[in-house]
């Protein structure tokens, strides 16, 4: 198991452990008052490499170090509250606010001092068709509320009912926001799209990428020919039909090896993009809360496409959505806090 | 390699051979004056199985025994025609007849006497996007319209206008028929969609089927939750959310570990659909020429949203198909041909 402690740059308080620990990666961030980093740490280490179930064990072992004082609370997101994490923590049915999501922290039950809590994941019912669920991103969705406020004030309802925040990856998710009766925002629906699995599914093992080499996928995307990807997403036809374009595009000498991967993400990125805006008929903005490859990606696309989008990052957004709700929650000694 | 003589039914005189030789498969079939088969072999053994370009050698492996008589032709299509087949027979741009494509054969020069011919493949270039290209599933369109022609009489120009034909499986063709001047029935476009392959990356390596076995995936299909899956394929927010039903129909036990598949298959099957109809404004009928199980779940799929559907054998019709081509091009000797 390979341990990064990524830095160690301050001396103040800490006053909040938070934890991103999801299916595949951990990631706990020693926070003092101010949310601010005082210590990170983050592994290849998700739940599923936790045996056994001793997770206390497996984030004592990367946190200890910064507990000599015990009382400091611990609060993590994302499938540690899922069936195959440390406790199944269920859904709050949206709309759900960040005060509603702090007022239903799972308290864990622990030998420990040390109180320790997980967010609940989120689930939307829609009317007709399948329901959703979300974990971990519901944070990262209010901690960029909270990133947009601090640096660009409070978003308006009018703002929000032309906004909507995507977090692209292996499984995308989309929420909308909007305000409740209090003025406070609540995420109110959102949607997975499977954009980042397909594009694995289809690089690693289709027709369109025999022959290419790891080469060619670990090769620096070209954003001219994902834009035409995302241009070609956008014709009539469907997803299934467009990523042959990718094979006859190739027989034509049209489309060079080292462009595959390029053309065919832009194809995906730009079928999930089509999906959701058709059906989001006043938005104007999107805000991506994702890495910084993605978050080119997704808003060099959306640029294409005539949409404006602001850039956040998402683990950045993680660590101030925990923090807020644990302020909410009321976890955090002082009452300086000015976030 | 494994061969199978299929059947040795008639002792009637041998007019012409037909070989349908794709990427995996090989199939071959003695043909009578009447397009009755004679003599019959198949084998999974199709361009990719022959080494160093040996093809005549693999094809008189299988038809040598047919032709104590070298002047019976034989007539190809399929891969075989391709780049990494015998010869690479290019393609006849659409709008494209059985009267053009007859005139177009390819004349292969051998060694033998006896004659071989391959038919081209076609390509569709649209006004704007990527063009489209099929080897094969041309002559099975010819020879669906000669089996129709057969059993209901001549199809009219109207009712070309409101019908297409959908050839299922690893790359699903559409394709339009239209009547040119002359009166004669001519490929005017087609689409390539990549829904078997999708299907078959999706339930190999995704998410989706994880801890599945592979006695759920050779389970027959549910058709209940197969047009399920179609009914929600039908919904706002494309294939890449729809896909993610799957998922949490999972989590909330309403899809059964066994109906997974057929779920799926519905979803992926639904979104082809779903494609291709809204493209098509006055579609009403649609030829399906697949294998047995494929045409009955795209026919109930088609019922379930409102399409009716007539169910042709591919196998057939690519022997039809072939069989009116070698006529076209005078390979036949007898003028008793009355198909």
């Amino acid at each position: 198991m390979e341990t990064f402690v990524m830095s160690d740059q301050q001396t103040a308080a800490g006053e909040l452990i938070v934890v991103d620990w999801g299916t595949t990666n951990f990631r706990a961030f020693l926070l003092d008052k101010n949310a601010q980093i005082i210590k990170q740490v983050s592994a290849a280490s998700g739940v599923l490499a936790v045996s056994n179930g001793q997770f206390e064990a497996a984030l004592n072992n990367y946190i200890s170090d910064w507990c000599c004082d015990k009382h400091i609370p611990v609060i993590m997101a994302g499938m540690v509250g899922s069936k195959v994490g440390w406790q199944d923590t269920g859904y709050l049915h949206c709309p759900v606010s960040l005060s509603k999501s702090a007022q239903h922290l799972v308290h864990l039950d622990v030998a420990s001092s040390q109180q320790k809590f997980i967010v609940p994941g989120f689930k939307y019912q829609p009317q007709h068709g399948a329901s959703d669920v979300m974990r971990g991103e519901e944070v990262q969705v209010f901690g960029a509320l909270s990133i947009i406020e601090q640096e660009q004030g409070v978003i308006s309802e009018a703002e929000l009912a032309r906004s909507i925040f995507c977090l692209p990856g292996t499984h995308s998710k989309w929420a909308c926001v909007s305000k409740d009766c209090n003025g406070e925002s609540v995420i109110t629906r959102f949607s997975t799209h499977m954009t980042g699995e397909v594009f694995d599914l289809v690089t690693k093992h289709s027709i369109l990428s025999a022959g290419l080499t790891q080469q060619n996928k670990e090769a620096d995307t070209d954003l001219s020919q994902f834009l035409h990807g995302v241009s070609c997403s956008q014709s009539k036809g469907g997803l299934l039909h467009h990523l042959f374009s990718a094979r006859t595009l190739q027989l034509e000498n049209k489309l060079p090896e080292a462009a595959v991967y390029s053309y065919i993400s832009g194809l995906i990125v730009g079928a999930e993009l089509h999906s959701v805006i058709a059906n989001e008929p006043v938005l104007e903005h999107i805000y991506l809360i994702g890495n910084n490859r993605l978050n080119n990606l997704y808003s060099a696309a959306l640029l294409s496409l005539g949409y404006s989008s602001t850039i956040l990052n998402s683990s950045q957004a993680s660590i101030n959505g925990m923090f807020a709700i644990a302020k909410q929650a009321e976890l955090i000694s002082s009452i300086e806090v000015t976030l």
